[in-house]
């Protein structure tokens, strides 16, 4: 298990990275389960992730409640995490994105396919979410236990979800797993709208399931990102 | 209402903004209206965005004219201004952009639409003004009150208007609305361009409308930017 | 006529923002005519755009020797400076380039067309020019009289002219002219490809016209340029 | 031949250059042939190229095994290089990139063509490796000596040669040959996608044949691409 104040730290730098990368703006958020309870999670209160710092951070039940009564304003779709957390109990860490490449993939009407080794986690199939089905008419935000749980419903034992007309989800082991995620799954939405609608050559469902065991955790990525957002402040 | 020392300040604060986040390059501009003079408007002088400070701010009356006769060089195209907040009483602040996409946008045959939540205000159209109805042969500029009225009722009580060969403007209650919504039209005018004549799922009429109302003011996004263009000088 | 002095420094910033608008990347070139003798011209030594100091400047003559027996290398392709100067009294400053996007723009089949008032200048008509019409097998490079000669003929009293195969070149009256409109016809020319093959409502040629005349000799973009560059450095 | 210290510096220089201009990620790796023992290499240990210095570059031989019994990890694939080297006396320096438009062009079903004199090392036509052939069903990466055989036989005596789903591989006579072919397909690349399925006029072969006996060794991007990455660190 690790150690709450390294996780505390390297959330804070998932948060810089996640901008630094184009993954999240003003928007998007990401969380990681609390080490020693795993029906809490710790994740910043409301700001922008590029201006989150240690003392943002609050650890939340899965009622999307602050454990400390901490009335500090809180994001609005934190029940985006309190329900995959609840459903999936392998995941220990979710991202949250509204980047632009992404949130055109959840439109265009073609399904996210893995391009390179690199995405080989897509293999699997990255389901899209459509709130209107779960709720009707809404603001598309996921802003309540009802809609989370739907969202964690469409999402199931994947590694992603797209959301229509509204970004994205990505989840994984560890923070690097879900932010290393969320950054190939942005690269390989790049690549398939700059030909949308043209024949591509995906890798063969056995050849991304075989890349993603050997890409693990992105652990040269993590490293060089981190000195990205470091050497920057 | 708000003190005009503030507002002078986030005003240039927003021409950064608009300079960093490339809405402007060396053309385009940002005004806001005086908030105890509601036919007046601050608006710097012929100036760069990026190289505004608060010394080239001036305040002009709805005939174009600084009230104090300030003899600098003033922006030709100040009648969008002038005439739209004539026209428009809830208007408190407006941009115009030549962000190449946006100017894309205005002669490439499709209407802009929303794609997200974040753009649900372009839930209710956005018209494409095109200046040769108005005026007939020109060189594009809107530089005088006929030509502002013209682009006003185009307007009408919309967000924004495209303008055909030349950019757009988008209107707001106050500064930080009004910058907002020329970045997130942007951002949705990439992804359309992105996928021209492909078919995409915009957003239903009605989760535009409920997008919008649950995005308001674009705050986070505010201090964000601010501090990106803080930090930066 | 300008001062030798400022010329010489405007010379060395055009240099920087050529690079620094990515006009330029190790390849390209600017040059200007010589206030105080027409049949002379200044232009960098061998070396990247980005590298250039007021030390590398070396006057030549349109012979495309150095005036002051200089033995330092000289740009293969100063011809396309020389002989552009030779044919064309009012051209006072000349850029080349290799950007991408002029380049492709040279070899995907559609004509230049003006999109926005910026770019009214294209109005006229931008020319290709294709090396085989006039040397056969080469290896693209204007590196003699004969093939500069062949540039300037195609260019003729056109603003710029596209290299099938190599980039383009624009010209203007000084150096800020041919700088403004290397950066404006780059953006249409992004434009243009970002939809190609679909219909744009291109300017009406009186239109391009009326608004070129306005638009001048981008004196805000100079200054904004300008101070970019020398921020940075 | 080269001094080793400088040889080493450079290698160093490259894997700035290789991540500044955007060739390589946390993956992708340069290595070059050791000046005095032709059946060894230098090549980083495991690690992002943006983070290597000169104490983390190790002297391999051909079967991949560091010289001097250093412990430390190694790039699972470093078996691109040995095989390479093995099989072309001619080649004294290899660049593997996952570069997106790289990969992507590898997948499109077109083949790479030169578009500009810069690119006339692409005239002799890139081949696609397809690992599946090869190797059947794999995790795509070329982590042994008979994967690394295979891939040197479709790159034969090419410039480069596309892997399908993974990236690609650039060799030159040293490194900024290497270095600059690496840079310049991608440009490539990026041109021909930009317009995919639309017809371009590409080089004539003997074009890009002389094209490419003109440029080289690409001296005045090194020269510039090292500036930009020693002024940064």
């Amino acid at each position: 298990m690790a150690h709450l104040d390294t996780l505390l730290n390297d959330l804070v730098i998932a948060n810089r990275i996640l901008a630094n990368q184009d993954i999240v703006d003003a928007y998007g958020h990401v969380s990681v389960r609390h080490p020693a309870q795993p029906n809490h999670f710790l994740i910043s209160r409301w700001l922008a992730p590029d201006l989150v710092t240690e003392s943002d951070i609050l650890e939340l039940d899965l009622e999307c409640h602050p454990v400390t009564g901490d009335q500090r304003k809180l994001y609005s779709e934190r029940f985006i995490h309190s329900e995959i957390y609840r459903a999936q109990p392998e995941v220990g860490s979710i991202v949250h994105t509204h980047a632009p490449m992404v949130v055109l993939m959840g439109v265009c009407g073609e399904p996210l396919m893995p391009i390179y080794h690199m995405t080989g986690f897509l293999g699997t199939g990255v389901p899209v979410f459509d709130i209107r089905k779960a709720a009707g008419m809404t603001d598309m935000l996921i802003s309540d236990a009802a809609r989370g749980k739907a969202l964690a419903q469409s999402l199931g034992d994947k590694p992603a979800v797209l959301m229509r007309g509204h970004g994205g989800v990505t989840v994984g082991r560890d923070i690097p797993h879900a932010v290393g995620r969320s950054v190939y799954l942005k690269i390989n939405a790049e690549l398939q709208l700059r030909v949308l609608g043209r024949k591509i050559e995906f890798l063969d469902p056995e050849e991304a399931r075989l890349g993603e065991r050997s890409n693990a955790n992105f652990p040269k990525d993590w490293d060089l990102w981190k000195r990205q957002v470091t050497d920057k402040s």
